[in-house]
Protein backbone atom coordinates (compact mmCIF):
# COMPACT_ATOMS: atom_id res chain seq x y z
CA UNK A 1 0.00 0.00 0.00
CA UNK A 2 1.61 3.38 -1.08
CA UNK A 3 -1.35 5.75 -0.47
CA UNK A 4 0.09 8.47 0.21
CA UNK A 5 1.66 8.94 -3.06
CA UNK A 6 -1.68 7.95 -5.03
CA UNK A 7 -2.81 11.14 -7.74
CA UNK A 8 -5.90 12.10 -7.26
CA UNK A 9 -6.34 11.05 -10.72
CA UNK A 10 -6.23 7.82 -9.48
CA UNK A 11 -8.75 8.78 -6.51
CA UNK A 12 -10.95 10.09 -8.81
CA UNK A 13 -11.68 7.06 -10.50
CA UNK A 14 -12.30 5.07 -8.32
CA UNK A 15 -16.19 6.21 -7.73
CA UNK A 16 -16.80 4.84 -10.91
CA UNK A 17 -15.07 1.78 -10.24
CA UNK A 18 -16.96 1.68 -7.31
CA UNK A 19 -20.33 2.27 -8.61
CA UNK A 20 -19.37 0.05 -11.40
CA UNK A 21 -18.51 -2.95 -9.37
CA UNK A 22 -21.76 -2.39 -7.47
CA UNK A 23 -23.78 -2.67 -10.51
CA UNK A 24 -21.87 -5.93 -11.50
CA UNK A 25 -23.01 -7.55 -8.32
CA UNK A 26 -26.47 -6.28 -9.01
CA UNK A 27 -26.22 -8.23 -11.85
CA UNK A 28 -24.88 -11.18 -9.84
CA UNK A 29 -21.18 -11.27 -11.80
CA UNK A 30 -18.50 -12.76 -9.27
CA UNK A 31 -15.73 -12.00 -11.01
CA UNK A 32 -14.39 -9.96 -14.07
CA UNK A 33 -11.30 -9.96 -16.28
CA UNK A 34 -9.30 -6.45 -16.02
CA UNK A 35 -10.47 -6.24 -19.98
CA UNK A 36 -14.07 -6.49 -20.13
CA UNK A 37 -14.11 -4.44 -16.22
CA UNK A 38 -12.01 -1.73 -18.90
CA UNK A 39 -14.65 -1.85 -21.46
CA UNK A 40 -17.62 -1.40 -18.94
CA UNK A 41 -15.90 1.97 -17.84
CA UNK A 42 -14.53 3.41 -21.13
CA UNK A 43 -10.74 3.20 -19.57
CA UNK A 44 -7.98 0.57 -21.14
CA UNK A 45 -7.75 -2.97 -19.03
CA UNK A 46 -3.48 -1.39 -18.58
CA UNK A 47 -4.96 1.76 -16.86
CA UNK A 48 -7.26 0.00 -14.38
CA UNK A 49 -3.79 -2.62 -13.66
CA UNK A 50 -1.91 0.54 -12.82
CA UNK A 51 -5.02 2.50 -10.82
CA UNK A 52 -5.09 -0.97 -8.72
CA UNK A 53 -1.82 -1.30 -7.95
CA UNK A 54 -1.75 1.86 -6.72
CA UNK A 55 -3.75 0.49 -3.61
CA UNK A 56 -1.90 -3.55 -3.66
CA UNK A 57 -3.27 -5.13 -7.11
CA UNK A 58 -6.53 -6.73 -5.94
CA UNK A 59 -5.90 -8.93 -9.48
CA UNK A 60 -4.76 -12.45 -10.08
CA UNK A 61 -3.47 -13.36 -13.51
CA UNK A 62 -5.60 -15.53 -15.58
CA UNK A 63 -8.34 -15.17 -13.29
CA UNK A 64 -9.41 -11.20 -13.08
CA UNK A 65 -11.07 -9.72 -10.70
CA UNK A 66 -13.18 -10.92 -7.68
CA UNK A 67 -16.07 -8.45 -7.77
CA UNK A 68 -17.14 -8.70 -3.88
CA UNK A 69 -13.82 -8.03 -2.90
CA UNK A 70 -12.98 -5.74 -5.43
CA UNK A 71 -16.10 -3.93 -4.89
CA UNK A 72 -15.35 -3.87 -0.76
CA UNK A 73 -11.52 -2.89 -0.87
CA UNK A 74 -12.38 -0.08 -2.77
CA UNK A 75 -15.40 0.95 -1.09
CA UNK A 76 -12.62 0.71 2.11
CA UNK A 77 -10.21 2.68 0.52
CA UNK A 78 -12.47 5.28 -0.10
CA UNK A 79 -13.24 5.26 3.78
CA UNK A 80 -16.81 4.82 2.73
CA UNK A 81 -17.48 2.87 6.25
CA UNK A 82 -15.82 5.23 8.15
CA UNK A 83 -19.21 7.05 9.27
CA UNK A 84 -18.36 10.20 8.31
CA UNK A 85 -20.87 13.00 9.44
CA UNK A 86 -21.94 16.61 7.31
CA UNK A 87 -23.63 19.57 8.08
CA UNK A 88 -25.20 21.49 5.26
CA UNK A 89 -25.00 25.70 5.07
CA UNK A 90 -27.38 27.55 3.06
CA UNK A 91 -30.84 26.62 2.74
CA UNK A 92 -31.37 28.10 -1.21
CA UNK A 93 -32.33 25.57 -4.33
CA UNK A 94 -29.10 23.65 -4.09
CA UNK A 95 -30.06 22.76 -0.16
CA UNK A 96 -32.85 21.12 -0.61
CA UNK A 97 -32.20 19.51 -4.24
CA UNK A 98 -29.36 18.02 -1.76
CA UNK A 99 -30.97 17.36 1.49
CA UNK A 100 -34.35 16.22 -0.72
CA UNK A 101 -32.56 14.21 -3.39
CA UNK A 102 -28.89 12.96 -3.08
CA UNK A 103 -28.17 9.50 -1.47
CA UNK A 104 -25.56 10.83 1.09
CA UNK A 105 -25.47 7.20 2.93
CA UNK A 106 -24.69 5.68 -0.20
CA UNK A 107 -21.74 8.01 -0.60
CA UNK A 108 -20.69 7.23 2.49
CA UNK A 109 -22.11 10.55 4.58
CA UNK A 110 -24.50 11.11 7.11
CA UNK A 111 -26.03 14.40 6.76
CA UNK A 112 -27.06 15.17 10.63
CA UNK A 113 -27.56 18.93 10.76
CA UNK A 114 -27.92 22.11 8.45
CA UNK A 115 -27.92 25.45 8.84
CA UNK A 116 -29.69 28.53 7.28
CA UNK A 117 -29.42 32.71 8.58
CA UNK A 118 -32.65 33.43 7.39
CA UNK A 119 -35.65 33.55 10.05
CA UNK A 120 -38.42 32.38 8.14
CA UNK A 121 -35.71 29.21 6.72
CA UNK A 122 -34.89 28.24 10.39
CA UNK A 123 -37.28 25.63 12.02
CA UNK A 124 -38.50 24.37 8.27
CA UNK A 125 -37.94 21.10 7.23
CA UNK A 126 -35.00 19.71 5.09
CA UNK A 127 -36.12 16.25 4.61
CA UNK A 128 -35.85 14.32 8.13
CA UNK A 129 -33.86 17.31 9.63
CA UNK A 130 -34.87 21.12 10.83
CA UNK A 131 -33.24 24.10 9.76
CA UNK A 132 -31.09 25.63 12.75
CA UNK A 133 -30.16 29.25 12.83
CA UNK A 134 -26.08 29.53 11.68
CA UNK A 135 -25.62 31.30 14.67
CA UNK A 136 -25.91 27.45 16.24
CA UNK A 137 -23.00 25.96 13.86
CA UNK A 138 -19.79 26.36 16.60
CA UNK A 139 -21.90 24.92 19.17
CA UNK A 140 -23.47 21.83 17.16
CA UNK A 141 -19.91 20.91 15.60
CA UNK A 142 -18.17 21.12 18.96
CA UNK A 143 -20.87 18.74 20.00
CA UNK A 144 -21.44 16.24 17.10
CA UNK A 145 -18.03 16.54 15.30
CA UNK A 146 -18.20 16.81 11.86
CA UNK A 147 -15.94 16.51 9.33
CA UNK A 148 -17.44 17.46 6.12
CA UNK A 149 -18.80 21.07 5.56
CA UNK A 150 -21.14 21.17 2.76
CA UNK A 151 -21.32 24.92 1.36
CA UNK A 152 -24.70 25.71 -0.69
CA UNK A 153 -24.85 29.26 0.69
CA UNK A 154 -24.30 32.37 -2.10
CA UNK A 155 -20.54 32.61 -3.85
CA UNK A 156 -19.98 35.88 -2.15
CA UNK A 157 -20.80 34.08 1.31
CA UNK A 158 -18.26 31.06 1.25
CA UNK A 159 -15.37 33.03 1.86
CA UNK A 160 -16.12 34.13 5.26
CA UNK A 161 -17.29 30.98 5.37
CA UNK A 162 -14.51 28.57 4.79
CA UNK A 163 -12.70 31.30 7.01
CA UNK A 164 -15.27 31.23 9.93
CA UNK A 165 -14.79 27.10 9.62
CA UNK A 166 -10.94 27.33 10.12
CA UNK A 167 -11.75 27.59 13.92
CA UNK A 168 -13.31 23.90 13.89
CA UNK A 169 -11.18 21.81 13.34
CA UNK A 170 -13.30 18.77 13.19
CA UNK A 171 -14.11 19.77 9.41
CA UNK A 172 -11.53 18.59 6.89
CA UNK A 173 -13.29 18.72 3.76
CA UNK A 174 -15.44 21.30 2.35
CA UNK A 175 -17.95 20.13 -0.33
CA UNK A 176 -17.94 23.25 -2.26
CA UNK A 177 -21.07 24.34 -4.58
CA UNK A 178 -20.20 27.74 -4.34
CA UNK A 179 -17.59 28.18 -7.46
CA UNK A 180 -15.43 30.37 -5.49
CA UNK A 181 -11.79 29.24 -5.60
CA UNK A 182 -11.29 27.95 -1.41
CA UNK A 183 -8.27 25.90 -1.67
CA UNK A 184 -5.95 28.40 -2.87
CA UNK A 185 -7.12 30.64 0.41
CA UNK A 186 -8.29 27.99 3.21
CA UNK A 187 -5.18 25.24 3.10
CA UNK A 188 -6.42 23.75 6.50
CA UNK A 189 -9.17 21.91 4.26
CA UNK A 190 -9.72 19.69 1.16
CA UNK A 191 -12.06 21.41 -0.85
CA UNK A 192 -13.74 19.36 -3.38
CA UNK A 193 -15.53 21.41 -6.41
CA UNK A 194 -18.98 20.84 -7.77
CA UNK A 195 -18.35 22.42 -11.13
CA UNK A 196 -21.32 22.36 -13.26
CA UNK A 197 -19.75 25.03 -15.67
CA UNK A 198 -16.99 22.63 -16.76
CA UNK A 199 -19.33 20.00 -16.78
CA UNK A 200 -21.66 22.00 -19.47
CA UNK A 201 -18.84 23.37 -21.63
CA UNK A 202 -17.85 19.45 -22.38
CA UNK A 203 -21.07 19.01 -23.50
CA UNK A 204 -21.16 21.59 -25.38
CA UNK A 205 -17.57 20.78 -27.38
CA UNK A 206 -18.85 17.40 -27.79
CA UNK A 207 -22.51 18.87 -29.40
CA UNK A 208 -20.27 21.05 -31.17
CA UNK A 209 -17.91 18.16 -33.01
CA UNK A 210 -20.40 15.62 -33.08
CA UNK A 211 -18.37 13.30 -30.55
CA UNK A 212 -20.48 11.13 -28.15
CA UNK B 1 -6.06 20.22 -36.05
CA UNK B 2 -6.71 16.78 -35.02
CA UNK B 3 -10.10 17.25 -32.86
CA UNK B 4 -11.45 14.05 -34.32
CA UNK B 5 -8.83 12.05 -32.18
CA UNK B 6 -9.02 14.24 -29.51
CA UNK B 7 -9.67 12.34 -26.15
CA UNK B 8 -12.69 13.01 -23.66
CA UNK B 9 -9.67 13.28 -21.29
CA UNK B 10 -8.34 16.29 -22.53
CA UNK B 11 -11.44 18.16 -23.54
CA UNK B 12 -12.67 18.17 -19.98
CA UNK B 13 -9.80 19.94 -18.87
CA UNK B 14 -10.18 22.80 -21.19
CA UNK B 15 -12.61 24.33 -19.28
CA UNK B 16 -10.39 24.63 -16.30
CA UNK B 17 -7.54 25.97 -18.60
CA UNK B 18 -10.39 28.74 -20.09
CA UNK B 19 -11.29 29.66 -16.58
CA UNK B 20 -7.73 30.38 -15.37
CA UNK B 21 -7.18 32.03 -18.78
CA UNK B 22 -9.80 34.34 -18.08
CA UNK B 23 -8.52 35.10 -14.64
CA UNK B 24 -5.20 36.09 -15.77
CA UNK B 25 -6.89 38.05 -18.03
CA UNK B 26 -8.87 40.24 -15.21
CA UNK B 27 -5.30 39.95 -13.74
CA UNK B 28 -3.54 42.06 -16.52
CA UNK B 29 -1.76 39.20 -17.37
CA UNK B 30 -0.92 39.11 -21.14
CA UNK B 31 1.51 36.00 -21.41
CA UNK B 32 2.49 32.96 -19.11
CA UNK B 33 5.04 30.14 -19.58
CA UNK B 34 3.53 26.31 -19.65
CA UNK B 35 5.17 26.06 -16.03
CA UNK B 36 3.34 29.24 -14.44
CA UNK B 37 0.52 28.04 -16.14
CA UNK B 38 0.88 24.38 -15.14
CA UNK B 39 1.66 25.44 -11.27
CA UNK B 40 -1.46 27.47 -11.16
CA UNK B 41 -3.69 24.68 -12.60
CA UNK B 42 -1.87 21.49 -10.54
CA UNK B 43 -0.66 20.13 -13.69
CA UNK B 44 2.38 19.54 -15.09
CA UNK B 45 4.30 21.87 -18.10
CA UNK B 46 4.83 18.52 -20.20
CA UNK B 47 0.84 17.69 -19.79
CA UNK B 48 -0.06 21.60 -21.40
CA UNK B 49 2.11 21.13 -23.77
CA UNK B 50 0.62 18.08 -24.86
CA UNK B 51 -3.09 19.13 -24.64
CA UNK B 52 -2.96 22.08 -26.21
CA UNK B 53 -0.72 19.97 -29.16
CA UNK B 54 -4.41 18.26 -29.52
CA UNK B 55 -5.69 21.48 -31.20
CA UNK B 56 -2.37 22.93 -32.66
CA UNK B 57 0.15 24.23 -30.06
CA UNK B 58 -0.44 28.06 -29.40
CA UNK B 59 2.68 28.73 -27.78
CA UNK B 60 5.94 29.93 -28.75
CA UNK B 61 9.29 28.39 -27.23
CA UNK B 62 11.24 30.85 -25.31
CA UNK B 63 8.24 33.42 -25.21
CA UNK B 64 5.29 31.05 -23.70
CA UNK B 65 1.33 31.83 -24.10
CA UNK B 66 -0.36 34.72 -25.34
CA UNK B 67 -2.94 34.66 -22.59
CA UNK B 68 -5.66 36.81 -24.30
CA UNK B 69 -4.89 34.72 -28.19
CA UNK B 70 -5.11 31.26 -26.04
CA UNK B 71 -8.10 32.25 -24.15
CA UNK B 72 -10.07 32.82 -27.00
CA UNK B 73 -8.79 30.03 -29.20
CA UNK B 74 -9.82 27.58 -26.28
CA UNK B 75 -13.26 29.44 -25.95
CA UNK B 76 -13.47 28.73 -29.81
CA UNK B 77 -12.66 25.13 -29.38
CA UNK B 78 -15.07 24.61 -26.54
CA UNK B 79 -17.27 25.99 -29.06
CA UNK B 80 -18.48 29.08 -26.47
CA UNK B 81 -19.68 30.97 -29.18
CA UNK B 82 -21.40 29.59 -31.57
CA UNK B 83 -24.69 30.43 -29.91
CA UNK B 84 -26.21 26.90 -28.45
CA UNK B 85 -29.44 26.90 -26.80
CA UNK B 86 -30.50 24.91 -23.93
CA UNK B 87 -34.35 23.46 -22.48
CA UNK B 88 -34.89 22.59 -18.88
CA UNK B 89 -36.49 19.89 -17.98
CA UNK B 90 -38.09 19.58 -14.37
CA UNK B 91 -38.57 22.33 -11.97
CA UNK B 92 -37.82 21.00 -8.69
CA UNK B 93 -35.18 22.41 -6.46
CA UNK B 94 -32.48 21.48 -9.10
CA UNK B 95 -33.95 23.12 -11.88
CA UNK B 96 -34.74 25.98 -9.47
CA UNK B 97 -31.19 26.16 -8.77
CA UNK B 98 -29.87 26.25 -12.24
CA UNK B 99 -32.32 29.15 -13.16
CA UNK B 100 -31.73 31.10 -10.46
CA UNK B 101 -27.73 30.91 -9.68
CA UNK B 102 -26.51 29.13 -12.59
CA UNK B 103 -24.41 31.85 -15.06
CA UNK B 104 -25.47 29.85 -18.53
CA UNK B 105 -23.91 32.93 -20.82
CA UNK B 106 -20.84 31.80 -19.42
CA UNK B 107 -20.63 28.75 -20.56
CA UNK B 108 -21.56 29.64 -24.08
CA UNK B 109 -25.21 28.53 -23.80
CA UNK B 110 -28.67 31.05 -23.64
CA UNK B 111 -31.12 28.54 -21.69
CA UNK B 112 -34.57 29.48 -24.01
CA UNK B 113 -37.52 27.42 -22.50
CA UNK B 114 -38.35 25.25 -19.03
CA UNK B 115 -40.67 23.00 -18.82
CA UNK B 116 -42.59 20.84 -16.20
CA UNK B 117 -45.73 18.67 -15.96
CA UNK B 118 -47.17 19.84 -12.43
CA UNK B 119 -50.09 22.08 -13.06
CA UNK B 120 -49.18 24.14 -10.10
CA UNK B 121 -45.65 24.58 -11.56
CA UNK B 122 -46.32 25.56 -14.70
CA UNK B 123 -47.03 29.56 -15.62
CA UNK B 124 -44.85 30.23 -12.50
CA UNK B 125 -41.61 32.23 -12.81
CA UNK B 126 -37.68 30.88 -13.21
CA UNK B 127 -35.60 33.10 -13.56
CA UNK B 128 -36.37 35.18 -16.69
CA UNK B 129 -38.49 32.55 -18.25
CA UNK B 130 -42.09 31.00 -17.72
CA UNK B 131 -42.15 27.59 -16.97
CA UNK B 132 -44.28 25.63 -19.75
CA UNK B 133 -46.10 22.57 -19.77
CA UNK B 134 -43.96 19.58 -20.90
CA UNK B 135 -46.98 18.82 -23.53
CA UNK B 136 -45.80 22.28 -25.51
CA UNK B 137 -42.04 20.39 -25.73
CA UNK B 138 -41.87 19.34 -28.93
CA UNK B 139 -43.89 22.33 -30.25
CA UNK B 140 -40.94 24.76 -28.95
CA UNK B 141 -37.88 22.60 -29.68
CA UNK B 142 -39.26 22.19 -33.37
CA UNK B 143 -39.34 26.14 -33.61
CA UNK B 144 -36.47 27.18 -31.65
CA UNK B 145 -34.19 24.04 -32.30
CA UNK B 146 -32.38 24.07 -28.66
CA UNK B 147 -29.24 21.80 -29.00
CA UNK B 148 -29.09 20.20 -25.77
CA UNK B 149 -31.86 19.56 -23.11
CA UNK B 150 -31.12 20.00 -19.09
CA UNK B 151 -32.71 17.03 -17.04
CA UNK B 152 -33.72 17.73 -13.94
CA UNK B 153 -36.62 15.85 -13.80
CA UNK B 154 -36.85 12.09 -11.31
CA UNK B 155 -34.27 10.15 -11.79
CA UNK B 156 -37.22 7.33 -12.64
CA UNK B 157 -38.67 9.86 -15.16
CA UNK B 158 -35.20 10.57 -16.81
CA UNK B 159 -34.75 7.45 -19.41
CA UNK B 160 -38.59 8.01 -20.87
CA UNK B 161 -37.84 11.66 -21.51
CA UNK B 162 -34.64 10.71 -23.06
CA UNK B 163 -36.61 8.61 -25.75
CA UNK B 164 -39.07 11.51 -25.54
CA UNK B 165 -36.15 13.70 -26.88
CA UNK B 166 -34.93 10.94 -29.51
CA UNK B 167 -37.83 12.33 -31.89
CA UNK B 168 -36.16 16.18 -31.92
CA UNK B 169 -33.20 16.21 -34.04
CA UNK B 170 -31.88 19.12 -32.71
CA UNK B 171 -31.35 18.05 -29.56
CA UNK B 172 -27.74 16.37 -29.56
CA UNK B 173 -26.63 16.93 -26.08
CA UNK B 174 -28.28 15.76 -22.67
CA UNK B 175 -26.91 17.58 -19.27
CA UNK B 176 -28.22 14.91 -17.00
CA UNK B 177 -28.57 15.78 -13.09
CA UNK B 178 -30.52 12.35 -12.76
CA UNK B 179 -27.65 10.00 -12.48
CA UNK B 180 -29.75 7.53 -14.62
CA UNK B 181 -27.41 6.20 -17.22
CA UNK B 182 -28.79 7.14 -20.68
CA UNK B 183 -25.58 6.97 -22.70
CA UNK B 184 -25.62 3.47 -23.37
CA UNK B 185 -29.61 3.75 -24.06
CA UNK B 186 -29.53 6.58 -25.94
CA UNK B 187 -26.35 6.70 -27.70
CA UNK B 188 -28.07 9.49 -30.36
CA UNK B 189 -27.03 12.14 -27.46
CA UNK B 190 -23.62 12.92 -26.46
CA UNK B 191 -24.87 12.56 -22.39
CA UNK B 192 -22.92 14.79 -20.04
CA UNK B 193 -23.61 13.60 -15.79
CA UNK B 194 -23.33 15.76 -13.23
CA UNK B 195 -22.32 13.06 -10.50
CA UNK B 196 -22.36 14.61 -6.91
CA UNK B 197 -21.33 11.31 -5.42
CA UNK B 198 -18.58 10.43 -7.17
CA UNK B 199 -17.29 14.14 -6.32
CA UNK B 200 -18.55 13.61 -2.71
CA UNK B 201 -16.57 10.23 -2.09
CA UNK B 202 -13.53 11.92 -3.48
CA UNK B 203 -13.78 14.52 -0.74
CA UNK B 204 -14.26 11.32 1.90
CA UNK B 205 -11.47 9.79 0.80
CA UNK B 206 -9.27 12.97 0.89
CA UNK B 207 -10.65 13.62 4.28
CA UNK B 208 -9.95 10.20 5.58
CA UNK B 209 -6.34 10.04 3.93
CA UNK B 210 -5.56 13.52 5.15
CA UNK B 211 -4.32 14.46 1.72
CA UNK B 212 -5.56 18.19 0.55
Amino acid sequence: MTKDSVSLAVVRRLPRYYRHLQELLHEGVTRISSRLLAERLGLTASQIRQDLNCFGGFGQQGYGYNVEYLHREIGGILGLHKGLTAVLIGMGNMGHALCNNFDFPWAGVKLIGVFDNADHVVGTQAGALTVQHIDNLENFVDEHRPEVAILTLPRQAASAMAGRLTALPSIRGLWNFTNADLQQVHNAFSVEYVNFTDSLMTLCYRVSEGQL
